[in-house]
């Protein structure tokens, strides 16, 4: 079952980054390996490849919440895996801009300045 | 202008809480009653009401955000109003349940008990 | 000097509660009774008596800062200071909706909400 | 292995509040009770299990974490455990009062309020 | 009534920057040109140029709330405003400092660490 | 009695950082000088110094806390001062791992990722 979990997990990454999901990356995972296998069951296995709630949703409120919270880092990696999804560029501009209701301004600028490496602007320049 | 932003944030209020949305409940309301005209201005007629992405999302993203806040109170409005644009109480128990992974368990606790009140549980008793 | 700095923040205290500053009042105050004078000393003794800033700006900067942080228990406290040293109403409710800005709006109708018991709306009605 | 990470779990569960931890009491038990099994295996079974860090130090640093994070419904629940593992009421308060370096004085005195639900004071009056 | 807004906001910022207020400097501006526009409409055309509150008041309340946020970028460009609105560089300091009460000492240490790029030490060595 | 809090303060922290511990190295240190002696005073003098808690436990209980609050830079000089103790670099590694239960997932890692800066990983690359 907790391979299961593991199985659903790897899964769920595989649609949001490809088949390098996971990669060794950061210096934590050096440091700290399992942890990265146990966040990835508890996250992707056991909740986003649940039942009830589509994808692309489970994306979309991510992005909120780490842009809501600060995240930014991996507000970015995540923003990656939504345009994978096939969410467009303008969709989550919107839901970055919309932070700044709940988040106060200064977190939806943080969150917006993040974004802005992974999102290109338009080429005709008129931004959202 | 200002009075487009103030008509169309109405139009987006009045889909997600009907007529009364807008009636002085809150104690703040009477403190300060032109606050909550601008910030229905700035919130549902410069953002909510936006083209590029769904009311649906936008509400999602809502909820995620103020699950991860811990704004209950607020949350707890915006769980009302997502009901009345159809969304399921299942996707709303998704939606709160994967907080624990970007917010911490205790805060994902605290909006499912704050959305206890609001999402009754199945009758056949069989929670999410 | 440790004396200095109790003596410092009483004198600071009086100002913004009156001779009852200090009374056990909090479930807390009997658990542990000084913690409550160190932060005291702490507090009013090193920083608020400081010179170079006015205990006006500092009780409005403490305002404000309680509001963005939510801490709504501790915001009605120095709510009460700021009217003892002159503040007037009207100016405490600026200052917590413009918390709207920095900090979100769930955060500032918490404020609002909590000062709605400290501060009495006009008899005029009119609000802020 | 699954099944290993929730037996693991509940050997920990049963040492922090004995058998009847786990016991449905929350409204959100109701709501989601798929979510709670999942946590416990999380928290419990993937971490708080795991060697190389004694029982006594995972439960003051959670209730340090929680203490710091303002979630005073469960840092009473992790206070009783705490109690029960054989960390004294005295202990607890220090790590409380800590709390004020570096969460800021009220998140300690809310901290602190919360504790004095279920540390009781010193029959001799002394406090900490 | 929104160029209103949009006129006043736009009279406060070049009281807090000049002229060059509003220029396109973040990478976000780029990605969301919009979003400042309403923003600054909503900070400072809605709040800021509202009556009963002068502007220094606000000024140092803003400066208060993002240290205590954590918002470091929104704090220089706020601290270099303040300095423009003829706020003292001491005074500034003793806002950030007193920010280790509410907030805690490393929000503190990190908001004066911040403002030390802004704020010059004095010539002669005193520090505040 | 102020000096005593000063000098014992002192005393922690030479078991934490050395001889060399509160040397001028942070941009905030120039600015604002005081402001470190007195935070010193209050962190170490009043709460790390006193007695019914052990050194180590008030160590793991502040890297659990700088860990959950996001402030790296602080938790990087206690992690140091942590190992000074004889705490082990395993030891740390699980508490920063546990965060994830009570901060969120994202926080974890962020606190993993500095402190990789700090505990370097096992020669046998089996990581924790």
């Amino acid at each position: 079952m907790a391979d299961d979990f593991l199985m659903r997990g790897v899964e769920v990454t595989k649609k949001l980054w490809g088949e390098r999901a996971g990669g060794q990356e950061f210096p934590a995972q050096k440091l700290a390996p399992e942890f990265f296998m146990r966040v990835a069951e508890f996250c992707f296995g056991m909740f986003w490849s649940r039942p009830n709630l589509d994808l692309r949703s489970r994306s979309l409120c991510t992005v909120a919440q780490l842009a809501a919270l600060g995240k930014t880092d991996e507000l970015k990696g995540h923003l990656v895996g939504a345009l994978n999804l096939g969410i467009t560029r303008d969709e989550l501009v919107e839901v970055l801009m919309q932070t700044a209701c709940y988040a106060g301004v200064p977190t939806a600028v943080s969150a917006l300045n993040a974004a802005a490496e992974i999102l290109k602007p338009r080429s005709d320049g008129k931004g959202s």
